[in-house]
């Protein structure tokens, strides 16, 4: 069996884990305690991973600074996803209560924004020439959480529109770490485009791919509730698509308008989106995109950490969560 | 009758409306008019004032680059009162319903980290070598608002405590305007630690007196109802000063540890607090405040922007909101 994409940069990850155990301490013990109530949680670490890959892939040798580029970003990926669950009325993430459930909503708004603070020093004290990115990209999240909100259990909802707020909600932070990676490890030009393009369109896919598992997902390993997305009507694809079925497509619409769908309503949808060809075409549209990203990396030189991103694009849309 | 303090930089201070009337833009209408609608009603941009003074008190001469600054320090600042008017369940400020009441909670997180993120930016293109005041001192304030929390309905809180508190919340933000502008005047060393530790000490006079207003402030002139504070039992300094009182503090202790006191406990604490020195003491413990600090700025050359930070230190504890 092949090594995990991710073997050739485990000391790095290691490293990003002790800088956001370092960085996230406040004099107040439970700020710091919630910080690594979140960070402490796990996660992917892609935003990291794409960070150190695209360093190295670009030509650079110092471990130290694209782990704490790398561990900014997984910060103030972490504090949206504080705010995003106030937003969503989230219970549960990662297998355990949201931070605002744990605590209280006031705590967890602050303790978002401290994140966020923390963060932007991180990336600021590694790399001022890539604030630029971090501040877009933070600008862009918060505009896709704000379209998507006005798509909620509006069932004219389309594709287009999906796919401009995944754009800005998850493509662009994933984008800013390789770009940053890139930039610190003074990459040329075309280098740098090509690991921007890859991280776009991957982060696109990986969300097309998490939406997916909301409606087919296994609870047990995904950490949640399949059919959140139904209950707080997010625009997903998988919905989208199945929005479009001749058959079962008026009823789910139906659904999806109700502003306050029943558990029942909700099994029901998650029940007729398996009859259509939702959830196959969904993956079908996620691999499309990881084999156009591929190609995007050709001007990149060949190395171990070049491979590492190009098993990255296979993982995500493989993944089961 | 004299100028008043902010003459001088008028002309510069139109500038900061406009920038961040262009700033704040986003593709989303309705974002847009929200960050309108907060920027939009007024204020008295202390913050932008104090940057711009300091430039030019340290012998800057651009009016573009202070205007850019002190509009980004607005900006995170009218952020920050959008997550605080959610934490606080405020209802209305200056004069008109709080953003998350006009809109929705959802929404409004959302804005405000967009404002942030909006922000930042505004700071990082403008001066590079600031951000790290900018990310130290709002990850001050969010340590602050903490701290504050905790001290909620607690009757133990000390007068150190609630100055910690204010020094986090409200001095360092003021602080960093300062430096900030000091900074890209090319400020020598003891000129940049003068406005520094002025500004800071101003921030914190300013949030005494602002503190105080919530006791004897008149709702037609400040825009906010009376006793807010006392409500969501906020420790403040006048409350803390007035249960020190032998003869009425017990009382009023008991209403402020209140979780959730009535409207006819607010107002009997409010008038019990009227029969103590609370106020005076207050008020004598700004002017001491602003008295120390106008020493701080011996360093300075003398020049009419230095007049206009000395008359504004005085303004500071004259206001009535």
């Amino acid at each position: 069996m092949s090594e995990p994409w991710h073997s050739c940069i485990d000391d790095e990850l290691q490293l990003v884990e002790d800088l956001m155990d370092r960085d996230l301490q406040s004099d107040n013990p439970e700020l710091s305690e919630m910080c690594r109530y979140v960070v402490g949680a796990g996660g992917k670490r892609l935003r990291p991973s794409i960070c150190i890959l695209s360093y190295y892939a670009c030509g650079g040798t110092d471990p130290e600074k694209p782990a704490k580029i790398g561990a900014g970003f997984e910060i103030i990926h972490s504090a949206t996803l504080v705010h995003d669950d106030i937003n969503d009325q989230g219970e549960v993430r990662r297998g355990r209560k949201t931070l605002h459930r744990e605590y209280t909503i006031s705590k967890a708004i602050i303790a978002g924004d401290f994140m966020f603070a923390m963060g932007f020093r991180l990336l600021a004290s590694a790399a001022p020439q890539i604030v630029d990115y971090i501040v877009e990209a933070s600008a862009s999240m918060g505009a896709g959480e704000f379209i998507q909100k006005d798509f909620e259990h509006r069932a004219s909802v389309t594709e287009d529109d999906y796919l401009r707020i995944i754009v800005d909600k998850t493509g662009k932070l994933f984008e800013a770490s390789a770009r940053s990676g890139a930039a610190v490890a003074g990459a040329e030009a075309a280098h740098m485009e090509a690991v921007g393009e890859y991280a776009l369109g991957l982060g696109t896919a990986f969300q097309i791919v998490d939406d997916t598992l909301d409606v087919t997902g296994d609870p047990h390993k995904t950490g949640k509730a399949v059919g959140t997305d139904m209950i707080e009507g997010k625009p997903t694809l998988p919905v989208i698509y199945a929005m479009e079925d001749p058959v079962v497509g008026p009823s789910i619409r139906e659904i999806f308008e109700k502003e306050v769908p029943t558990m029942d309503d909700v099994h029901r949808a998650l029940e007729l989106i398996q009859r259509t060809d939702a959830v196959d075409r969904c993956l079908a549209k996620a691999s499309a995109m990881v084999d156009s990203i591929i190609s995007a990396l050709d001007p990149l030189p060949a190395s171990k950490y070049k491979d590492a991103l190009l098993d990255l694009a296979g993982y995500v849309v493989r993944r089961e969560r």
